[in-house]
């Protein structure tokens, strides 16, 4: 390769692969087994990059050895480790040594997989897949791929609560007429992942035609149904077209989890389109125990689940699931002259490129499907049972310290705590709170986050990384009590 | 792993990551070693892998070698090898030893870059080495990083159009008000990738309000700007806002490249954000002798390239730029509590959660920066030179066959041709070309695709695969002659 340039460029050969790509395995194993010597939270500079590395690329082959010693010296500093046993932020986003295999085969078979024509197996592993975890999940027939419906494998949950908008927009516009787009409205709780504002910023929904309901502490966080349904009667009265709700697995900020069967039935009485987004918690639903906090997914017409949160599957791997797949490709479809095929044509097959916003798209059911038998189902229930076990000790940890309290109960594997306000300043207790999150997190030692509940600050600590042990989290919250102790003192 | 199920699983232990991952690179270099005794386009027959795989999830582990057994056995007869020699299909889809360790790096450190904090180094190499492209293209300064323009990496080509459209759409109703959206009008030329119709979809253009203007064999399917500037014009007269101008340059069906200084110049003047769509003819344009082919790039609003067509970066990597980003994050912002951050609120970061349609983003820019570093600059012009003689020794090979005609000049590395009509009869000709695409991709030797122009049913070979060499172009026109002498004689 060094000498490259004076020749052609042979830039796929198998022993140069096998070579350098031993080398890489060994550069990422050596990674995990130092993982918890890095920072958690990257601690660089904006900007710091900028002055580590040349300002235009070279005009003549670098060794493989240079790159990684950069990576080594330049890049590494500047990452935060999300799969450090110690990141507790956001929600996991697993890898796992079956999800990096089939990240790799993937990468190595090199296909792109829009048509069916264009690697059969690629759609057809994808369709199985989809349907075995369907059935792990206990989801209704109609979501398998063998009528009307099916799953289909998005990059993420943003992606699968646009096109399912997009899906149901256009359905009703079809009916309406498209000049009745400012007419159309969109419910969901206040609690809804911003993916929906977004989705909606897309659509072209307008504004002031999104339902922000409120939720509150009275439910947990979870959507009130009494009060979907005043708002979907008072539109209704005003002219206006409800077409969209989104329902709430597990929300981002404190996992709550919307009474699905009372707001579905609410939905399917006026023809809206009913997406559930669990996109961090549908993974515990594979265990019989948890499978309740998704009953009345019959009702919904969608069903999102990131397979790249809590599913042990490399970023990206967000599934959904669709009731009637015809809405959404017919949304979507296009059928230009130079994709033309016969199996299409004909209608035998499923195209998947009209189910998504892109017309590309990678061989990504290889590595659910390695996860799913590198593991299989009952490991993998007691893997996310391990996670939630070790929340449940966090949380009452948590609630023996006075200086704390836990703010939601816990359902899943996300702890939600603050330190309690001293002489009910919640002004000064919110401060405080930040104050804790920027000690701890500058620590380098874990990574925690934060969102706003009733306007209180709170603390998010989501257990999740695959490495994650008993040790970590008892050693994280004893770092967050001595931080906290310490600005107690101040 | 085998004994995982009655224990909690660790799903990412080094030492088996490290074995296992040997054992994955070996099977890829193994596949490489032998990818031309494959069957280029896969043979199967719809639904071929349902009856060889179980309808459900298995319960308890399996071992990595059933896994990879299968992956031969069963996945592979259902593969169809884009990375093969003799694949000459759509358009390329690149991958090399660089892209393919960058993959596994980034899979390997399973980081997810939304927001600058997340992993600075992830947002500061992308905006690192997108500056370095630029500059090898030698596009316009204002669309480098430090002003306000910028580059960013996409998934797809479609995902780029579909944000500046959006982008360019929220500028317009702005100001026009958001019920306007009725009068906004896109244009290109009927030879735009379907991506566009499907941006115009998912935007909500209305269908009407789309002008797909024609393009002839008189200016080899490019634009004419004249009927450009005709048709603004009756837009302007009707009261409707023309908004939006897809310009391309290497078209899907032919290569062909629209005169960009003439259409941006009728842009400008209009107010019309013009995107100049450079998919697969980007890459050229590294050789300072096709830098002509862009020419005019200065007037655009927004330039894409897709790094995984032609540039040996694997699949998914589409490089887009733009002159106003705040135009793109006006558009895509959300900014809900459980992101925010310090650096983020202090806007000292780029956040490309707001450049782009979903919220996660995988580390992409780490395999273009191998590409570049492992590769160069020099060697990746002759690598694009190498293939464009190629497809220069085939048309030339057309042209010499009676049989056979090149339907409009070559530019790039994609060669359209036909067998030539019998009689003057135009149907059966493109049946006879159907017929014949069939034979010689049915014969699993190559895969070649096809298109129309004009009515006419045109094939294409497109070059590109980053192993093919003189053999197998020679070794494919020989095969197609073959078929078409057969045919001929029936």
């Amino acid at each position: 390769m060094e000498n490259g340039s004076r020749h052609v460029l042979k830039p796929m050969d198998s022993e140069q692969l096998r070579e350098y790509g031993h080398r890489v395995v060994d550069f990422i194993a050596d990674y995990y087994k130092t993982i918890e010597s890095f920072t958690v939270l990257s601690q660089v500079q904006p900007g710091y990059l900028h002055n580590l590395l040349p300002d235009s690329a070279p005009d003549h082959p670098e060794t493989v050895e240079q790159v990684l010693d950069d990576v080594k010296t330049k890049i590494l500093p500047g990452v935060t480790h999300w799969q450090s046993p110690n990141f507790f932020a956001y929600y996991p986003s697993n890898s796992s040594v079956a999800g990096f295999l089939g990240e790799m085969l993937s990468a190595g078979l090199g296909i792109v997989g829009f048509s069916w024509v264009t690697s059969p197996a690629a759609t057809e592993l994808e369709m199985i897949v989809l349907d075995w975890l369907a059935k792990l999940l206990n989801l209704p027939e109609h979501f398998l791929c063998k009528g009307n419906g099916g799953g289909v494998i998005q990059g993420s949950a943003s992606e699968a609560i646009l096109v399912v908008m997009i899906a149901a927009r256009d359905k009703v516009l079809r009916s309406a007429g498209k000049n009745s787009l400012g007419k159309l409205v969109v419910y969901s709780s206040d609690q809804t992942h911003s993916a929906l504002q977004k989705a909606c910023q897309i659509a072209g929904i307008h504004p002031e035609n999104c339902r922000v309901l409120k939720a509150d502490s009275s439910t947990n966080y979870a959507l009130r149904p009494e009060l979907l349904q005043e708002a979907v009667s008072r539109d209704l009265e005003a002219g206006l077209i409800p077409f969209f709700l989104c329902g709430n697995v597990g929300t981002t900020s404190s996992a709550a989890v919307d009474p699905l069967a009372a707001l579905g039935k609410i939905a399917k009485s006026n023809e809206i389109w009913f997406h559930v987004d669990a996109a961090y918690a549908g993974s515990a639903c594979i265990c019989p125990e948890y499978r309740q906090y998704i009953d009345g997914v019959e009702t919904a017409d969608s069903f999102n689940m990131n397979a790249h949160k809590w599913f042990l599957t490399n970023f990206d791997c967000s599934l959904l699931w669709v009731k009637d797949q015809h809405a959404l490709t017919e949304a979507l479809s296009t059928n230009p002259e130079f994709l033309k095929n016969k199996a299409s044509q004909a209608n035998l097959v499923v195209d998947y490129k009209d189910w998504q916003i892109p017309l590309g798209r990678r061989f990504r059911s290889l590595k659910l499907w390695m996860v799913l038998r590198l593991y299989g189902a009952e490991t993998l229930k007691n893997y996310i049972r391990n996670h939630i076990k070790l929340a449940k000790d966090l949380e009452q940890l948590v609630s023996q310290d006075p200086n704390f309290e836990v703010i939601t109960p816990r359902i899943f594997s996300l702890v939600c705590f603050r330190m309690v306000p001293i002489d009910d300043d919640e002004n000064k207790c919110n401060s405080r709170n930040l104050e804790l999150l920027e000690a701890v997190n500058s620590s380098g030692k874990l990574f925690i986050s934060h969102t706003a509940l009733s306007g209180k600050i709170v603390l998010r600590c989501a257990i999740g990384a695959p490495l994650t042990e008993e040790k970590h989290v008892k050693e994280t919250w004893k770092v967050i009590q001595e931080k906290a102790s310490y600005l107690l003192r101040k």
